[in-house]
């Protein structure tokens, strides 16, 4: 079993409160396939210019992800994005984005893409988005995410490609502007209400909301349930850049390791406080650095703390009426 | 046992996307008093004016909270505050605020209110905070609470009064901005370093330290440790004034029914959970309507709800090292 992700591969000029770097290896897709190959065997689907190189590829490599998908176009320039934050990491301003071969991006994807059970739809265009999804129509497991500007530009095209995946993973914000509603829990439930009949006469539609949350964390609503859990707090955040997309890899990865499991709940859950121990390491350097050199043993080490940090009794008391 | 809570009472006008509310029952103290009488006798120590009327004192009375400091100013008015929502309640102009008796308070504790073994100052300014907290030089457990106001404008006062509690519980921005650092453990850290010996030769200082994160939830910094809990999640919000002190009236509430157990972790975590639990009620309805038939059944059941909708189970896998 395999996971897909399909997505930006890109330099990052970040500048934060703690420093800052020059085209950093980054983009949606490599944050993701870091996370996601603690897990699982993981393809990565984008373009690339001439100037990607050996030394990117071989961080990729290094977590033995499956590059072979990756377009390098001639004469290009690979996707470039420089942005600064502020005080608090809070807030962020994009000071340059150069799209070079994602300009005109068409998603290729080898056999081998298409035969994993598991797919994730970074942030590009959502009619790519739901292009590609139609390429793995068996999946079994399919998550997306996406941005503001989507929700702005193509909001149609964006809800189709939802109501043709499992899993929609967005900042609340987000989730609040794409339903007009500014209740998450209201949003949420509009969205699960979302769905097509076009495949097979069976109902599709995303049965799991994914709400990140920043500094606080992330929210999951189900057709069953709430679950909600804070960020693993650290005491120097360094650069959040990539913070999502490595959620969104610890979460998909995490279900594609449990390809024998129904998506319950209690699998949902576990695969959150893996996604929110992987986006903690991810913060703590600059753009793909700690998760080059992070391990396994560190991740498992690191959910045992959250765990302990989250848990409460809930021993009854016999309150004044 | 008993709670003593110094603070404002007042006439609240208040406008949200759900509606509004001319001169509701309010103020710190009211909400943290009724929120504190599920779990202990609560004295109240504040000024009203002649428009305070039995009607108000008869919510307060309903739940057998001591209302016999609280100060009725012949000639006076009661502190009133006006203010309106945003879209998505997350922001609130105030439109109107008329300090009345308030100004120029000097709080007058009866032997009663000296004898409690916990107290909770409320948002007030924090030379007043410090005065009163004298008053009870024995007390088992004192929180305190403020607002950026004070941090502007009374920032030595405030720190020495908080340097004399046990427990701060701020807004997660104030907890910032009172430090000057934007990542909330380390405003926290700081704060737990401070401490006077002024008393008895015996360090004091805060022990506990509480940020409120609204909708978010709420964070808990000790020399221990950190836990974090969600918001319980609400589909309609109606009316968010007062939920703070309504949650800190759960946590001190609890901790006050809990006189023999000593200030752990573990109990501190399960007043967060009860906190959050009867915020969460609060901001149900407008002003005190839902507290003020509140009843402890409903309080338990739905911290049984919280409970099953943080927890999650820590079970091992093995990860791609």
């Amino acid at each position: 079993m395999s996971i897909t992700v399909v997505g930006s591969i890109a330099y990052d000029s970040v500048k934060t409160p703690f420093g800052e770097r020059e085209r950093m290896l980054g983009g949606a897709a490599v944050h993701f396939a870091l996370a996601a190959s603690f897990f699982d065997d993981v393809h990565v689907v984008g373009p690339v210019g001439d100037d990607f190189g050996e030394e990117q590829f071989e961080v990729l490599r290094g977590r033995r992800i499956d590059v072979s998908d990756i377009e390098q176009i001639s004469g290009g320039r690979t996707f470039f994005w420089q942005g600064e934050y502020g005080w608090d990491l809070n807030s962020r301003e994009t000071l340059d984005t150069q799209l070079g071969v994602f300009e005109g991006f068409s998603p290729k994807l080898s056999e081998r893409s298409r035969s994993s059970d598991v797919l994730f739809l970074a942030n590009i265009q959502p009619d790519l988005q739901y292009e590609v999804r139609s390429q793995l129509p068996h999946a079994r497991f399919v998550a997306l995410d996406s941005m503001n500007m989507w929700i702005e530009v193509a909001r149609d095209s964006l809800v189709r490609a939802i109501e043709n995946v499992d899993c929609l993973i967005l900042n609340d914000a987000e989730l609040r502007q794409l339903t007009d509603k500014p209740n998450l829990v209201a949003a949420a439930r509009e969205i699960l209400s979302w769905s097509t009949d076009e495949r097979d006469d069976e109902r599709r539609g995303p049965s799991v909301i994914v709400a990140k949350q920043g500094e606080y964390g992330a929210a999951l609503i189900t057709r069953h349930g709430f679950f909600a859990l804070p960020a693993y707090p650290l005491e120097t955040v360094i650069d959040p850049t990539g913070a999502g997309d490595t959620f969104a890899g610890g979460l998909v990865g995490y279900i594609a390791a449990h390809p024998d499991e129904d998506l319950s709940d209690g699998l949902l859950r576990r695969a959150m406080a893996h996604a929110t121990v992987l986006a903690s390491f991810n913060v703590e350097e600059f753009g793909t650095e700690r998760l080059e050199r992070l391990t396994g043993t560190e991740v498992v080490d690191r959910l045992a703390e959250l765990h302990a940090m989250t848990q409460f009794s809930g021993a009854p008391l016999q309150l004044r009426g």
